[in-house]
């Protein structure tokens, strides 16, 4: 359930949560909820507790959670993470991502061209920094003046070493508070066993965001450091036992996003504006790719990256749909928002600290719509090479070298020095390029821009000339060199001189392109962004001044800690019990796709305990990002593999109903039995039995 | 602009309008709006002037409209009404859709192998006869009756000649009159001219429900009896110089639904169980054949028909979506339902009379909601071949023999004795079908399904059986005879026991589709058509008692007349102008699909008086349904061709913004210049002058 972030949502949508029931809420590690742990379980994380769960726990740059599970860099994370690298590390005959991959001795982990791992290593709260140097600035200044001090802040704790070190200023609270986060960077991340996707996303789309479930989604990774296995002595033991119904969890991980005190008047114009229309263009898009993936067995393979992604979005699209049309919700938020306004309104102190900013918001909202046609296909590369890797590398090019000529204070944040070797380690991996699906989502995405801004846009004239999407699409994919590492590579050392100097097709065009771009996403930060920044602050600070601050901030990608039970739900009449187990498996399995177990288990079933717990939900709150988050028991260790929420977790993103919101886990029981009897790894299993190589 | 009838939206949601304003209304010819006409325009129109428009019109029964333009049966339309036809005749080499199509002498008028003409012979009121057999009945009683009347006016009307005449009863002002329409058939309709696809669709889905355009969208057809031209003495006279700025202009044809007078909570219910899913739907559908296109010329080809007829209605319903997510539009309807709703609570004999209707309407909707995805996929066929040609013949013969074995008075309207004859001569058309094509619209619906329903649900298991969407497809389209003509005719004509006898594989898979299809439309008829319609009838009924009886009723694809002027309008601060002329045509010519202009038009260009009106618009009230309707003077004279809508059209479904919307046509002066100087057939520009061969 890895939710693609939809630019211009990101950052947009911030805001705090009051009131945390239930087992509600995804907490900082440096703010627990320790009372209502106590309370409602009877347990008190001990600081060596927390030490242990935030430095066995990394994150996945690309969008996913993971955790150490032994003291020799052993990453477990989600199947559907690694997919990338399980395709990138294809060919020559073999499909890793579709027949899985066993390293039976350490030579055989290769190493993953474009995964980095980030672990946490310590927060340090810079709020009275931040505002002193924000302080009285809006607009444009201001978000200038905000990149400065996070910029002069993250170099200072990157302290000249970025290729160890991360380091990001967060707002949390939505401005009410500004943490650094510091994280120790792994860029030589290896493939060490992955299953195959036949039972890794067993039921396929049909049965994702559903339960029961019986997937191995699973991949191990290993981080090595200087050609060696990382020595990460802080990591989860592995319990091969599984937890048990009723039992406390954590699930400690990276949530993506939260809007769940966004006032209405902004989940409104989301779901018009941005929601539907956004949802039209990848149902488009998925059936391009599906008959993209029927003419073949190749086609398939070079699909199935985007296809997956595009599915699983376009059900969280859906479940947004139904909370964000549900009567009773809409009428819950605008009641809210309403007692806020008239409690800022009873006392003219507080109207005159805080104004009217949902006259702001809608004032931006409206401007939104206007210019986001345009920043969407042309800003935000709707419009050119959705899921490309040739055009998306080519901007990369055009925009890294403007953006390095800067000062490092006033370039986007993807190219500041801190992040710049992410940037160079994705220009210069190793990746297959394949021709006609490059052509094929280019001349698709063009078209695209060509309907939505109109054939008379000027922009549009300009950029596609005379030629159909197909022919300039073909022009681009078939003259560019781009595929070619090396020549990324030189066009990235030769900075803005080397730009400057390409003939290569898809260069020349991004070229053309970029300052038509850069131009509209100033001017929707400045015309949109900014000012929704603005008022959202100040509807955030009203709501703390009125609600106090015993909550929790909505997720920003960042480490949280989330803690419930395992326990089923009721679906109508009927109830949906915790777990399942391998003999489910067999039962529902069909012998077709996505219903079709692969070779490995068919032959395997006789040696296998087939009443060993599968797959398991909890009522944990967490969100797409935390794919990949290890379940984690009272002692510290690991217990399962978050890869899943139910179709109810999705509203989550907006409110939390912990009467039917379930996270989805992989047992640690199943891994086990799976990774001893059906892949016959003992290498690995007693790795992870004893925490050592 | 021809717009898709949405399967459970038709019937549904029709109302009556009360207060039209500007040159608001679709009239029915029986009651014109003559107090406005001649208020606004000094015009009264005579009973020969409505006599002559009634019969010069002609309903395609496909869903277009048309007129006769010659006293020997020539037919105007647009091209994109005939694009079936055009299409069914291609082959052995000719592309008639993509190059026109010229016959040069009558000899060479070849058959549509599947177009019906329509032109009303009279209206006759039967309110007393219908409430008569309905009174007092609800539920699926009620729809029993009203079926049985209907039935009984139809045959009666019809006489014992089916292949001469048509007849249907329409309910009007939703129940509160219902009128029996008694149509001429023509089923012999050849083909005379077509211009190039590339001309008649100038500007492509770009230009669609856009203006300034410059597309001669016209087909010219004869109306053939006993293998001689129909005599039609009813004809208008065709005004080779089109009208000027400013004049009175009427649109004479057949819109399709409108929803004006539809209470608030039904479209928001619409909006969000039926339009959003329906559009994310129609956009992956869209997405499959772009891609399925571009493999070829003839997968193009293939494909182009229903393609074109999609991104048609993603743009009605992303006007629609606009509409209807528009905070002053929802807020003039919350206000006006609520009005309604107190003036009956303020008074105890209306409370007794219409009880609560709005109530029963959230009942209704609520369980319309949670049948909705089996009724759409299963009953409505959305699950199994959307686009193909097999499927649906096979359940138009699995669903025929099933129900002509009933009462003519208890089957589906479709199959009652007085509609036999289209169905038969659809079943008997000679049209080709694209084996690949019915594979990939087949295993992409069932797919769908299988993704909408789960691959849990019993019937999905059952039909589909453990076969993938694509293997059964295959083993369906390969294996069935029904591409056959004779084969078809032969299972038509045999009745019940020939499809129970049938070991033809798409026929056993209908059959075994049908009885559950069945079920469901029953299901949902009795829980959601029939208190819906009732609920809609005592508001409509409501309405009428407080508001009068000066009013339109919602469009129901029978005859209105619209009146309005030719007017362009402002689209933000700048004026668009109502006329286009052939030199605009040249100069936005690019070169490239869909700008490109046919060689035909580059050869004549020097011969062309470039000043020639080409386009223009007039602010008639039409929707879709009026593609092809003539736009007529007060002389009763032909000045025009409506063929789209601007882009504000749209939301006239829901309300008519006289400041903005418009009607696009074809200016007649356009036609005469094109066919005399471009096509040089001076065969049809003659008789088009003349009114004669």
């Amino acid at each position: 359930m890895k939710r693609w972030l939809l630019l211009g949502f990101s950052g947009l949508l911030l805001g705090s949560a009051a009131g945390a029931m239930a087992d509600e809420g995804m907490w900082t590690l440096d703010h627990l909820p320790v009372k209502q742990l106590q309370q409602r379980y009877g347990f008190t994380p001990t600081p060596q507790w927390i030490d242990l769960i935030q430095h066995a726990a990394v994150r996945l740059a690309e969008g996913c959670s993971g955790s150490f599970v032994s003291a020799d860099g052993l990453v477990m994370t989600n199947h559907h993470c690694a997919n990338a690298c399980l395709s990138q590390l294809s060919g020559n005959g073999h499909n890793y991502m579709a027949d899985g991959y066993v390293a039976m001795k350490q030579e055989d982990e290769p190493k993953c061209p474009d995964v980095e791992l980030n672990q946490l290593d310590s927060i340090t709260d810079v709020t009275a920094k931040v505002n002193a140097a924000t302080n009285g600035k809006s607009g444009a200044e201001r978000i200038k003046a905000e990149r400065a001090i996070d910029s002069k802040l993250e170099e200072q704790c990157v302290a000249g070493d970025p290729k160890t070190w991360r380091c990001d200023v967060i707002s949390l609270y939505h401005g009410g508070r500004y943490a650094l986060y510091k994280y120790r960077r792994y860029q030589d991340v290896r493939l060490v066993f992955a299953p195959e996707q036949s039972i890794a996303f067993f039921g396929g789309d049909p049965d994702n965001f559903n339960f029961p479930r019986y997937d191995l989604d699973v991949t191990f990774f290993r981080a090595y450091v200087d050609n060696k296995p990382a020595k990460t002595p802080q990591f989860l033991k592995f319990d091969p036992h599984g937890p048990k119904a009723g039992e406390l969890a954590f699930v400690v991980g990276n949530p993506g996003s939260t809007q769940r005190q966004t006032p209405w008047i902004q989940l409104s114009a989301m779901r018009d504006d941005m929601l539907i229309p956004f949802y039209g263009y990848l149902s488009d898009l998925r059936g391009v790719l599906w008959q993209y993936g029927r003419a073949g067995a190749q086609q398939a393979k070079e699909a199935q990256d985007m296809q997956f992604g595009i599915e699983n979005t376009l059900k969280v699209f859906k479940g947004w749909l139904e909370t964000l049309t549900n009567e009773g919700f809409i009428e819950k938020k605008q009641k809210d928002d309403a007692a806020l306004r008239d409690w800022i309104a009873a006392d003219p102190a507080r109207r005159a600290k805080y104004g009217d900013p949902w006259a702001e918001l809608a004032k931006a909202q409206q401007r939104g719509k206007e210019l986001q046609d345009r920043y969407m296909m042309i800003a935000g590369g709707r419009g050119f090479g959705v899921g490309t890797q040739l055009f998306a590398d080519a901007m990369t090019l055009v925009r890294g070298a403007a953006q390095r000529a800067k000062p490092d204070a006033e370039r986007l944040p993807q190219f500041r020095d801190a992040n710049l070797p992410a940037v160079e380690q994705e220009l210069e991996a190793k990746v297959p390029v394949y021709p006609e699906y490059e052509r094929t989502m280019m001349a698709w995405s063009m078209e695209k821009m060509r309907q939505i801004l109109g054939a008379d846009d000027p922009f549009v004239h300009a950029t596609l000339g005379k030629q159909s999407p197909d022919e300039l699409a073909k022009t681009l994919v078939d003259g560019t060199k781009l595929a070619d590492p090396a020549v990324r590579k030189q066009l990235w050392d030769g900075g803005e001189k080397a730009i400057e100097a390409s003939t290569d097709p898809m260069i020349v065009f991004a070229r053309q392109i970029e300052p038509t771009a850069t131009k509209l996403r100033k001017q929707y930060e400045d015309e949109v962004q900014a000012p929704t920044t603005k008022a959202d602050e100040a509807i955030a600070q009203a709501r703390f001044a009125r609600e106090g601050t015993s909550s929790y901030p909505d997720a920003t990608f960042t480490l949280r800690l989330s803690y419930g039970k395992v326990v089923g739900w009721k679906e109508g009449d009927h109830e949906v019990p915790p777990f399942t187990d391998f003999a489910g498996a067999y039962t529902r399995a069909t012998g077709a796709d996505p219903f079709k177990l692969p070779d490995s288990w068919i032959k395997a079933k006789g040696s296998l305990d087939l009443s060993t717990p599968f797959d398991f939900v909890t009522d944990n709150d967490i969100i797409g990002g935390n794919s990949g988050s290890p379940v984690v028991d009272r002692d510290g260790h690991a217990i399962g593999l978050i890869f899943d929420g139910n179709i109810h977790s999705i509203g989550g993103d907006f409110t939390y109903d912990g009467s039917n919101n379930r996270a989805v886990a992989v047992d640690t029981a199943a891994l086990m039995e799976a990774v001893r009897k059906v892949y016959k790894l003992p290498r690995l299993a007693d790795e992870l039995a004893s925490g050592h190589l």
